[in-house]
């Protein structure tokens, strides 16, 4: 993509009504734009990156064999009320409507999922079975003060799942907890999880993925030798330093977090106040477990913002960068060396690389300015120099470290696989 | 992807609550799961066929320059009210809230993506732009019959852009008429291009995408020999048979279509309204061009049954089928044709083929049933025949056409490439 091309301009100026981290960095960079406190439209660079989030998401959840599909957002009030979530959610964004018909927007789907997997799985041959979808959720938040990290609109992946027991539904966690793990690795990210209440949610146990990151807003113990993890606020009189609890072998350490998922056992609340029952192997009719899985995909994407920026601007993982190379001509108006430029970003774009093109008549400083806010990992400079020693100087975002590679070749390497 | 494992199931009997061929379909060959009248939930096989649609969209936006964004579905009230959309737009739902801010569900984008682009494009030299999405539109419709094609929620792709001349939307125009005609060409459809008065979106001329499908609500007369074509609502006295008032070159032919895309031209309305100005080459400041362009991407899948389904079931032209090879074991319980099945199947995955593998224990004739009315193009079979012959037994479901191939290749060139 070249750098002309894309209609988003970086700003040096922070954003007055944003407090927010995340959401400085991102309107500065011309990844998002503001609509009001808690909504953002994606820009062509954030769409990029919040788009290999969701395809990181979507490869871990189809690989725990999940099925995706896309709910509807509008949502008819009967369910609701038979759940009670009408009245009793109160982020819940109900519509004025011309017929008589009420309306709500979803904030979670459990309204929707549990008739649609009623009318399929009817027998326990069909169970256990975890359905997914990624989309936009809406809250009716009081306040919304964290750019991205949290929205009145917002991306979430929410995964559902049916169970004839208490123990398949275990199983399955483990298996789900595993797989949410990878998608914090793949982002580069370092995740413990705690288990909490269930909130508005349900009465039973819930866990909750934690980020360690300065900018979380809860504070964990956990352990390096198990995975024992708690937060601070059901923690009771444990402190860092002591034993672990659960085995012995370590200290607890003490660190701040950012909660990027979470997983509700919902027990058989749904599927009784929505009439969901398959038939046992006995031939009696039960009502399924069932659990949900959320990871805010938007809010991921905040997070990483705030865990890897540094003062000079934003530092993504290769693996949600908006692009893997920022090649930077330095050409001053030089034919050879804008034709050299050209050449490579040709041949990047060739071997599949992604690439933004900084090919705009403007000066060495302002463009390095550009650079280190928008926060592609690697960062290509093409000027009289590489004509003249037929090198290419890189630099990564995210060390400063440079070197310097001989063609094409040698930076896709670099770009896609070191 | 397994049959057994596909959560949905086929039914014989024809939804009562849907009068639309195209939900009767969609919902009883699991698609689609409807929520209320004009909402429907897509399911894994509804979802791909969507996925693929979105794709060709999406490459022939690009193709022209456009630049993909998401933006927000929740508007503040403040541009609606500016534009006269808040009171004028009767089918925009508006939402109830805790706090005191006023919401609206976007049914449109104009109020959000005219004020992104003035923030950007404050100069001549940004001009002409392009941005577009793809994403959920809601609408407060007063009645909601025909399936997928018409909804209170549906998949659009919406772009807007913006020119500093009359002229220069002009020569756009004529691009994105072309990009529009490849969409529906690459989808299987036959489109033609008609003018149109702008109902409430503006006072000026606009443009409709007619696909020529018996289930079409409008009627039309069109030139066989120039690209001149009209609805009869505007046509005035002009009838089938007649000479084309444009070139003269052939007589009218009167069609039935469906409308899948259509083009605004807003002239400088929302602009004005918003209050985006660009500085011209003179130094002034001047109010944009705009121009909106949508396709109901949901829209087009219904028209697309609508267009292609027989007395059997739906056909699924080959680029957005939900998958290219419906492979049909029939071992009836012989381990060698199981063998021989699941080996076709890693194959065919192999080659980047998508398959639905039907290895359910189900008897022919319902298997043949489900498929036809799946409607996958290439079915292939494999039986206790395959293993004496050598050969799979292919059928293609639009003619009916059933030919021996050998071997995975032949049958991956035929599913991808024929």
């Amino acid at each position: 993509m070249k750098q002309s091309h894309l209609f988003t301009k970086t700003r040096r100026e922070v954003p007055s009504d944003e407090v927010a981290k995340n959401a400085q960095l991102l309107i500065r960079a011309g990844f998002v734009h503001k609509e009001m406190a808690g909504v953002y439209s994606m820009l062509p660079l954030g769409l990029r990156t919040l788009r290999k989030i969701e395809a990181i998401v979507r490869e871990e959840m189809d690989g725990i064999g999940a099925q995706e599909t896309r709910m509807a957002t509008l949502h008819p009030s009967e369910p609701w009320k038979m759940t009670g979530g009408w009245d009793g959610v109160d982020v819940l964004f109900k519509l004025q409507s011309r017929t008589e018909k009420e309306y709500a927007i979803g904030q979670s789907e459990e309204e929707i999922v549990t008739p649609i997997v009623g009318e399929y799985a009817r027998s326990y041959k069909e169970l256990p079975l975890m359905v997914y979808q990624i989309g936009q959720k809406y809250r009716d938040e009081l306040r919304a003060k964290s750019g991205i990290m949290r929205g009145r609109e917002f991306g979430m992946k929410d995964m559902y799942s049916f169970h004839t027991s208490q123990e398949d539904f275990d199983r399955f966690y483990a298996i789900a907890k595993e797989a949410y793990l990878r998608v914090y690795t793949r982002t580069g990210l370092v995740a413990k999880v705690t288990e909490a209440s269930g909130g508005s949610f349900s009465e039973k146990i819930s866990y909750e993925f934690m980020v360690l990151t300065d900018a979380g807003e809860d504070t964990i113990l956990y352990c390096s030798a198990c995975d024992y993890c708690t937060n601070v606020e059901v923690a009771g009189d444990l402190k860092e330093g002591e034993n672990c609890p659960k085995c012995g072998g370590s200290k607890l350490t003490k660190a701040v977090a950012s909660e990027v998922g979470n997983v509700f056992d919902l027990g058989q609340r749904y599927p009784k106040a929505l009439n969901y029952t398959y038939k046992a192997e006995d031939g009696s009719d039960y009502y399924p477990i069932m659990g949900c899985y959320g990871i805010g995909t938007t809010r991921l994407m905040g997070v990483a913002v705030e865990t890897f920026a540094d003062e000079k601007g934003m530092v993504w993982p290769k693996s949600i960068a908006p692009a893997q190379v920022h090649l930077i001509e330095l050409s001053g108006g030089d034919a050879a060396v804008k034709a050299k430029a050209d050449e490579l970003y040709a041949d990047l774009m060739k071997a599949g690389v992604e690439v933004l093109y900084d090919e705009r008549d403007m000066r060495a400083g302002e463009k390095f300015a550009d650079s280190d806010l928008i926060g592609i990992p690697l960062r290509v400079v093409v000027g009289k120099k590489t004509i003249e020693t037929g090198q290419f100087e890189c630099v990564r975002r995210q060390t400063g470290e440079s070197f310097l590679l001989p063609d094409a070749a040698a930076i896709t390497k670099d770009a896609l696989y070191v």
